[in-house]
């Protein structure tokens, strides 16, 4: 936060060719709001937080992404909702995206449950 | 929710001429998600949540944001943090602004301080 209140978000967005990029933007007890970044054809593999509640909110771009048995093409706009247990995924970034995360509480080793196997939140 | 876990977030902005309009996205145990829209000209007063962090996050339009002593003309993408006990305030829209409003956890009456008096969060 650098002692500011404010940021401007697209400005934090980073990507990489080889994996999807993650900026935190805030963190605190009760918070985590971050950006995950994917380059077109990049993906987040399906995985569920048993305790805590997740939205991913599309600020730029285009993903197919899936919460429980629904699946959207997501632009911007678009919010999906993950409850704590509902397991979600960015199947497939379909033009360079980026995509505001935000999870409450922030993320513990131990709430999380991943099917079969992903990256981290 | 409708049983759907997807919302196009600018579809549900609404305004009206008398006051700053709200509609919530997702409403659970750990988190508010809604939406604040402020025509041109209208105000939210400062107030504090006791024991609930917050952030805005505007999505189109513009207003002048204060978070503690800091005041930004916070356009899209600007991203306003007000931890627990911080006071915030949307001190005038400069265009009818959509405002992405994130409280965890939600809020409760008797979690809020206004100063001196002010609307509903």
């Amino acid at each position: 936060m650098a002692g500011s209140y404010f940021q401007h978000v697209p400005s934090l967005a980073a990507f990489h060719a080889q994996q999807m990029q993650k900026r935190d933007c805030i963190r605190s007890e009760r918070l985590l709001v971050g950006l995950n970044c994917f380059s077109r054809g990049q993906t987040q593999r399906a995985h569920a937080h048993g305790a805590a509640d997740k939205f991913y909110l599309v600020l730029s771009g285009k993903a197919r992404i899936t919460v429980g048995t629904e699946v959207r093409e997501a632009g911007p706009g678009t919010l999906a909702w993950a409850p704590a247990g509902v397991s979600h995924a960015v199947d497939e970034a379909l033009e360079d995206a980026v995509v505001l995360v935000v999870m409450a509480p922030p993320p513990r080793a131990e709430s999380r449950v991943e099917t079969p196997s992903g990256p981290r939140d």
